[in-house]
């Protein structure tokens, strides 16, 4: 069993336990905000609706999370302590005191900071060795990246740790190789806000303007392919170099306001109050965290499908909860997952085609599991869907966890005929019946598969004519109800 | 009959060429460039796999492309005319003094600059009126942001016509209230790329990690809200100021590197140089471009499904081209449109989920054609799919138009038992028999239509009851060849 400690229950704070919490760790939770526990409801409630679905294995049981009364209890037994505490650096520097007073060096205490550099979290600390920098986005429990920052003192084993911890989280561990002020990400929104800021203040544009300026075009860019990847492309054939060449003298035009700094007078922080207001005033909050939430899920699962960027870092983590089958005398289990925010409607049900979706991700993982995987199909076989025949039989919605058991009708030669029934928990959503013929991808037109698959498909075949036959199958679309 | 002429054919111009043809325009180009008609072809070649999947319409047919011998030849007949000639100032008013010569003030010059403000480009011009900047963003194919900035002497009718061709063309403008430096965006990508130059060459993050740190935390936010809503959200509960509060004094902190420039040495060229290949050599850039074109359609329809950001300025165009049905005696075609890169494999076929995902959205547009539209929905009465039978007759690629013909086979009560067929062309490629049940929403039990929708299905079903029996309807899932 792993536990972390969480210091600190703000938004950043909340997002950790959230991320904790569903990847099946324990969280002991230190706050003295009367409003923490509430408050971490709420991350942990939008974390719920969200997270599980970008993944299309069955993620591990939620952990159990508890409110400590002191801090010592928070991290006592705590593999790793979180601390989400404001930016003050002495208010930190008394948390890792008492922390180290009662824990010693064992545990290591990772600073959510994004303001300051581990060495200066780490000086006069006891056991500075233990200190480090983990600084990850919001909102924590969607977005990768983690910052991992150690100062020169920083024991090597902890950073490694911490990679593998974070890795197992679904997060990308992107180890800074010297510590500097603000890490890397945040020196860029920095250089942004201030520009933004002057341009707000000049009157040249709104916030809503500049939001459209960057949502619209680069943003989108960014979301995928980085800075240099994205000019890479854009030099052309001529690559890197041309590009530099050509943009590179531009950077000796003043265009940024650089230095300067806009005074935050009263004036400044109502005009962007009231543009703010006016560009999204429409949705509380809360509707706003939804729609970010619900457009970042489809995104990285849409990057997830292009097996790119986020999507890449995704399913990495699925391959390793793949679960293998070892009972071939019941239908087997080839879909385990929740319904992701963007298989549904506006209401949060499921999709008329993600059924087929799930039903085909189905045949795909039983396919697999007969030994039709993708070194099989690289070389030259697959089965194709023939025909199809599913009947709705139930809703489900949004974040359930819904399963799929696989029977085989028929196996034997070019023909595959599956039954795939869904269920949450013991009720049944939908079946799916299909036939597939195996091909060759060379020709397009039917042959028979090599041996090892018919064999295995004929095995299990075997077992399964043992099974009832499912209700439902060899029906045609008829008048119902 | 509408017509662009584009000067200067580099993958800024060849965006723009592939933008206007795409969308039904003629566009003459003049470049002399002896390679420029091999460039463009490769940006159509981009662009035609990418653009017309993004829309869940038909597109209009692609207009004529014609390599013009000279300038005056190019702009002629033309309503618009693009400059997308290199970022040389004198060359530009050279290239407007030829064509003012000849055209006079009647034609809009819009420029592609990002460098030059548009006053300094009317500066001498005989019709400084008919300059304009119009900044697009590669690639301009697919990203619909346009910086629209005119200088003091604009025309503002012009200013205002550019609006409606832009998004026409499925664009975004943004009227940039006061002529500045760089426009609006560019000034953001310039204080970044300053302070990567910086990280790069002190060595604290490669590229590879720089692009990182933007692809897999803010990067995947900005594409959908840009900074201040991003902001807004962040600040949680207390909104706006309350987070302005919090991160306004931060920037007192001398976090970026900002006015300094580094240097352009050819150590520093090669070290970016270097550490590009090692991050994205494995891929030519004509790959990088496909991999780069295929996450911006998937991730610009991911967000089209939630309506939001640039997903809702694709769908507004969408709601344009929407063709009602007039004839009836017929099976009705509900869908016409490309397939999109998202729907296909990674061999450019069409994934199986995907042809009930055309089917369902067949049904929805017959839905909406017998009344039972949004606003019905709203006001609590739908239909549900009870059962769907599949055919797989054939195979389709992206990029293919496919369209769905749909044939009631019976309409009465509760119940409406729908046929589609899906072409490419003549080509049958699949068959969905779906028997559909009227709900109430608030019940989710079966329940009488409208009166409206009921007598409209009946009238449909009364006229296809004259059809033949399509083939295929009324069959189980049996083994197949």
């Amino acid at each position: 069993m792993t536990t972390a400690a969480v210091i600190g229950g703000g938004v950043i704070g909340g997002g950790w336990v959230a991320r904790f919490l569903l990847n099946g760790w324990d969280v002991q939770v230190y706050d003295p905000d009367p409003e923490a526990e509430r408050k971490i409801g709420e991350v942990l409630a939008n974390a719920r609706r969200s997270l599980p679905g970008l993944s299309d294995q069955a993620m591990p049981a939620e952990g159990k999370l508890r409110f400590c009364e002191t801090m010592e209890d928070a991290v006592m037994p705590a593999q790793w302590v979180i601390e989400s505490v404001p930016e003050r650096l002495e208010l930190k520097r008394k948390v890792y005191r008492q922390i180290q007073d009662h824990e010693g060096a064992s545990v290591p205490i990772c600073s959510s900071t994004s303001g300051f550099k581990p060495s200066e979290l780490a000086d006069g600390a006891k056991h500075p060795e233990s200190i480090m920098v983990l600084h990850p986005f919001n909102p924590v429990y969607l977005l990768p990246l983690v910052e991992v920052v150690g100062h020169p003192g920083t024991e090597p084993g902890f950073i490694e740790d911490a990679k593998e911890m974070l890795t197992g989280l679904g997060m990308y561990p992107l180890v800074v190789r010297k510590e500097i002020d603000a890490h890397i990400a945040d020196r860029f929104l920095e250089a942004v806000w201030r520009e933004a800021l002057w341009l707000v203040k000049d009157g040249i544009a709104t916030t809503e303007e500049i939001d459209d300026a960057i949502r619209y075009g680069f943003g989108i860019r960014w979301a995928q392919m980085g800075l240099f990847e994205t000019y890479r492309v854009a030099g052309g054939e001529a690559g890197m170099k041309h590009f530099m060449a050509q943009f590179g003298p531009a950077l000796k035009w003043p265009w940024t306001k650089l230095m300067d700094v806009p005074d935050f007078t009263d004036e400044l922080v109502d005009l962007i109050a009231s543009q703010s207001d006016a560009q999204s005033g429409a949705y509380s909050i809360r509707e706003l965290e939804r729609i970010r939430d619900n457009n970042l899920v489809a995104m990285m699962r849409a990057l997830k499908a292009q097996d790119w960027g986020a999507g890449a870092v995704l399913n990495a983590v699925d391959a390793t909860r793949k679960v293998e089958p070892e009972d071939f005398s019941q239908p087997i289990v080839t879909v385990a997952r929740a319904v992701p925010l963007d298989w549904t409607d506006y209401n949060g049900h499921m999709n008329e085609a993600r059924y087929l979706q799930a039903f085909g991700d189905a045949t795909d993982r039983f396919m697999e599991i007969i030994g039709c995987d993708a070194e099989y199909i690289a070389s030259g076989g697959s089965y194709f869907t023939a025909e199809t025949h599913i009947r709705h039989l139930d809703e489900v919605h949004a974040g359930a966890r819904i399963e799929v058991r696989t029977q085989v009708l028929l196996g034997e030669g070019k023909k595959m005929h599956l039954f795939h029934e869904m269920y949450e928990g013991e009720r049944l959503l939908a079946t799916g019946e299909h036939m597939l013929i195996h091909v060759s991808l060379e020709t397009r037109k039917a042959s028979v598969p090599a041996t090892h698959i018919e064999a295995k498909l004929a095995a299990i075949a075997a077992e399964h004519a043992n099974l009832p036959s499912p209700e439902g199958a060899g029906a045609a679309v008829r008048a119902a109800k």
